[in-house]
C-alpha cells in the first residue's frame, strides 16, 4: 500500500509509492548532447562575460585574464538589477517593488567538460567557499534580505550552458518556502524546545535507513517525506542557522560528503538534470536556535512538476529507504 | 526595470521581465508526436480500463460498453488505493498514514483526435459537470477531505495518454498549497472584511488590463503575480466558496470562458503543454466567507521548474498585461 508522509519542517504531505517502488532503471534520463561551439565560461574568454565580481586565482594574474580556478561574474541576463533604490509600491490592492537584486554566476572551473563530479576536491572546496564569500559580500548590502545560491544542472533543469556553474540571486525580500522554513522550525521549536533539523539528524543516524553517506561533521540523507525520486539533502551534523559561518577545515568535510553524494547519483542515476539549492537563514538574524542550514539536491527523474507546483502536492515512486540503499551500495 | 510583485493571496513574490518581456514566439514549443499504438482510452475498448465509475451516455446502453460521451474510471496504476481504513502512525519524530484515497480518470470524449479546444460546448460541459459530480460523490466518503481536480495536456505537463483526459485524486488530506490559500485569504478577510478573490474581481474589472475575456457570471484573467508566462484563472464573478454548487446554467456559462480561454491560448502559443487545477473549499466545509473557487491554468513554456519548487521563488519572462493583450487580440 502506498504511504501518505509528512515532512516534519514544513508539513507538506508527499505520496510515496512503498510497493512496485520505481528503480533506478526505471526512470528514462536523456543523454544531454553537447551543443558545442563558443563557451563564454571557457579560459581565455573572459572578456566575453560581464566583469568578474570576484574569482579565485594565481598571484599576480590580473581580473579578466586567464589564471584563475573560478570566477564570479554578473549574469548577462539578469533577472533583477543592481543599481536603483528600493522602491515599494501599491497598485490598488496588489504590492510591488522595482526588480533591485543581484543575480551572479559562479563558474566553477575553467575546464569546460569538467562536472563537479569530476573536478579534484581542491575544486568542489572552491565552489563551496565562493558561495559563502558571495554571501557574506551580499549580506553587507543594506537592500538585501537574502540569497538564493543554485545549481542547474542539465538542459532540462534549467542550464542554458553547458559548461559547470551555479548561480546566486540576491533578493530584497525573502522567498515563500524559505520563509516557511523558518515559521515551520520555529513552531516545532516553541514545542519542543529543539531544533527540528538535530531532531531530524539524531533520528537518521540511529535508524540508519535514508542515510546516504557521513564523516565527522556532515551527513547526507534521503529526507523522510522527498518531493522527488533520490532528493538527498546534505546537513551540518552541529547545529549551525547560516552558512556564512562554514570555516575552511568543515568546507573540506562539505566538500567530501557532497562530491561524494554527486557521485553517488551519478553512478546510480546517470547524469540526470538536477538542482541543488542551499537553505540558510536570512540575511543580518543571530544565531538562530531553530533553523539548521542544509543543502537540498533534487534530480528531475519525474516529469509531475507543472501539477505539483500548482497543488504543492507530490507523488514519488521511490521510496527515500530504497534511493538511500542504492545510493550506499553503488560501487564508486 | 524588473518589478517583483506580491500574490494577494499567499504572499508569494515573483520577478517578472517588464521589459525585454517574452513574447509568444520566444518560446520554443516542441510538437507532440503522437504515440500512435492501441488505446485503451477509444470507444470500443472500455473492456481494457478498470470498470466505470460514472459516465455520460445513452440511455439503455450498459456501462463499459460504447454509447458513452464521457467516462470516469478508475486509475490503472494509482497513486493511492480505495480500500482500507486510515491508519495515522508516527516514526519517531515522523508522522505517516497508509496511503487511501481515489484516483480516477476523466475521459473527455470517446473522439481520438479531439481536445478541449475543439469538442463542442456540450462536450465541454460534460467535462466540467463530471468534475463537479465526482467532487459531490466523494465528499461523502468521510476518510476523505479534499479532491485535486486536475488535467495534464501534453507530454511535458505529465501526460502519459494523449487520449485527452483529466484526473482526480481524493485526499484524505488538504494539500500544503490549498492550506497556504485558505489561510492566507481568511487572513486578509479578517483584516478587510472582504474576499480577498472578490477584490481582486473588482479590481479587474476596473483596471481591465489583465482580463482575458469575461461574461455574465465568469471571468479569465492573468494574475497580477503569475508564476508562469500565460498563466490564466477563471473565477466565479460572484462569491462562491464551493464548485460542487455550480448550477447547470452556470456551466454552459462556464464552459464557454474556460473553452475560449484554451483556444485563445491555442492560438497564441500553440499547442504548448499545459496543466490546469480546480481549487475548491475543502469537503464538508460550510460556506466559506473568505474562500472564492477557481481554476488555475499553467502553460509550460519555461524550463526553471526544479530551482522554482526548491526555493517557491518564481522568475517570470512575460508581463501578465503583455500576456493578457496577447490573448484578448488573438483572432479565432
Amino acid at each position: 500500500m502506498p504511504e501518505l508522509r509528512k515532512d516534519p519542517i514544513i508539513g507538506r504531505w508527499v505520496i510515496i509509492s512503498t510497493e512496485r517502488g520505481k528503480r533506478p532503471h526505471d526512470f528514462v534520463v536523456e543523454p544531454e548532447v553537447s551543443r558545442g561551439g563558443f563557451c563564454p565560461f571557457d579560459e581565455g574568454n573572459e572578456h566575453t562575460t560581464p566583469p568578474e565580481i570576484m574569482s579565485y586565482r594565481e598571484p599576480g594574474t590580473a581580473p579578466n585574464s586567464p589564471g584563475w580556478r573560478l570566477r564570479v561574474v554578473g549574469n548577462k541576463f539578469p533577472a533583477l538589477v543592481m543599481e536603483g533604490q528600493l522602491d515599494r509600491a501599491g497598485e490598488g490592492m496588489f504590492d510591488k517593488m522595482n526588480g533591485i537584486g543581484a543575480h551572479e554566476v559562479i563558474i566553477e572551473t575553467p575546464d569546460h567538460n569538467a562536472t563537479l563530479t569530476t573536478i579534484p576536491l581542491e575544486g568542489f572546496m572552491d565552489v563551496l567557499s565562493a558561495y559563502r564569500d558571495r554571501v557574506v559580500a551580499l549580506s553587507q548590502d543594506p537592500r538585501f534580505k537574502y540569497v538564493v545560491v543554485f545549481k542547474n544542472s542539465g538542459r532540462a533543469a534549467g542550464a542554458s550552458l553547458e559548461h559547470t556553474h551555479s548561480q546566486l540571486i540576491g533578493l530584497p525580500i525573502v522567498p515563500e518556502l524559505v520563509q516557511e522554513e523558518l515559521a515551520g522550525s520555529k513552531f516545532y521549536y516553541n514545542y519542543k524546545e529543539r531544533c527540528v533539523f538535530c531532531d531530524m539528524i539524531r533520528q537518521e543516524l540511529q535508524q540508519l535507513v535514508r542515510v546516504v553517506l557521513e564523516n565527522e561533521e556532515f551527513l547526507a540523507i534521503c529526507p523522510f517525506a522527498p518531493r522527488s525520486p533520490f532528493e538527498v539533502w546534505i546537513l551540518p551534523k552541529n547545529h549551525l542557522s547560516s552558512y556564512v559561518d562554514l570555516t575552511q577545515d568543515s568546507c573540506r568535510l562539505l566538500a567530501q560528503v557532497f562530491q561524494e553524494t554527486l557521485q553517488r547519483l551519478e553512478k546510480v542515476i546517470g547524469k540526470a538534470p538536477y538542482n541543488f539549492i542551499l537553505h540558510t537563514a536570512p540575511f543580518r538574524e543571530p544565531e538562530l536556535t531553530y533553523y539548521h542550514w542544509h543543502f537540498e539536491i533534487m534530480p528531475k527523474l519525474t516529469l509531475m512538476a507543472g501539477f505539483e507546483w500548482g497543488s504543492g502536492f507530490f507523488i514519488n515512486p521511490t521510496p527515500p529507504e530504497d534511493a538511500a540503499q542504492y545510493l550506499r551500495e553503488a560501487q564508486l
